[in-house]
């Protein structure tokens, strides 16, 4: 791929890729939610985790919504992004409740600010309905709550808590690159957005901030 | 347990195990259609169950929102039907994406026809609130279509459904005896509602022929 000097407005491609790979993300979320829901330890934290999963789905037919808005048909849209997100899901499946639960706040948290970030390069419209989906309602307390509980209990959680976030950070990271190394278009809005690499670096500095913040409000390490 | 005549208006405790029994069997059904919907052929199969199953967990709240309404415990109402309700589903889960579609719309149909029949015995607001979480928009014309399809494509595909359907109504009317044969303020709401045995093996009825439609929707032998 070639990055060259852009337009202003991002191209119509980038964006379908966009809401492709969130709509996508938002299906696997569901999925992976409504399954760890089973992993809670009482009937109170299954329906809280499977509550999440269902919005996960709302955010999902909003933004497939848009694409069909857009004139772009969602499962196309979607495909690009299967074996990236799979890859992500299988590497870090959670084995406890615990895990379930750090998953669904660091992780999902760093992915949200990654596309967060590059929402604000295309239009206002789309910008804000992702900004919508990427709505976390309550998830931060709850899982402070339940590792704080956990670290509690057992201050032996601590350490391996952080150890599972930083294999969460490591395959989310690897598996970004993986997607953006193999669209085109996604990389060329990515990359002017930013304006240029001090851009780009601002930007993981950016969400590497937020990954800190969520990790001391558990705490745990990074 | 003992029956006997009962005044006019159902116990409070049968109306918080009827929204109980309900309320876990919307989570169950969320938490079952989600993992199904793996077993999708396709992106949009799994899309479309998983639709569905977000759906469910809307009416779970709904029926717990009612319980607190009520004064009762949502957790502690449904934990009565938690056993029976994994029984049922340990011993029906589907393992073809078609199991999973018959399931969802014979066996939770037949569930629902059941506490359709039940609800008509308590206050007009519970009930409305009842029929209105059984709603299950479009899951007749998905079922049909994917059933009708898999057995234009192979004919054995009927018989084999045919029997899964056999299985899915025996396990649900044994769950369901287990449930009554516990919880005398439903049995008793379910008898002195039906007024007698007569009125029973009316219900019972109903909810047979209504089993009978859905099969033939479906093209397939009872």
């Amino acid at each position: 791929m070639s990055i060259e000097q852009q337009p202003e407005a991002p191209s119509a491609e980038a964006i379908v890729d966009l809401l492709g790979a969130l709509a996508y993300g938002e299906l696997c979320a569901f999925d992976r939610l409504a399954e760890d829901a089973r992993l809670a330890p009482t009937l109170a934290g299954r329906t809280h985790m499977s509550r999440m999963a269902a919005l996960e789905l709302a955010h999902h037919d909003a933004l497939t919504g848009r694409l069909v808005e857009l004139g772009a048909e969602p499962i196309a849209a979607m495909t690009p992004f299967v074996a990236a997100l799979e890859t992500y899901h299988a590497l870090t499946a959670p084995s406890t409740w615990l895990e379930s639960v750090v998953k669904a706040y660091v992780g999902d948290g760093m992915a949200a600010d990654f596309y967060r970030e590059v929402a604000q390069f295309v239009d206002p419209q789309t910008q804000a309905l992702i900004d919508d989906a990427l709505t976390q309602g309550g998830r931060a307390e709850f899982a402070v709550s339940e590792v704080h509980a956990a670290v509690a209990e057992n201050a032996a959680n601590a350490g391996r808590l952080a150890l599972w976030a930083r294999r969460l950070v490591g395959e989310a990271i690897s598996q970004t690159q993986h997607v953006l190394a193999d669209r085109d278009a996604l990389m060329v809005l990515l990359m002017s957005g930013a304006g240029d690499l001090t851009g780009v670096a601002g930007l993981i500095g950016r969400i590497t901030d937020r990954h800190e913040q969520r990790m001391a409000a558990l705490g745990l390490s990074t």
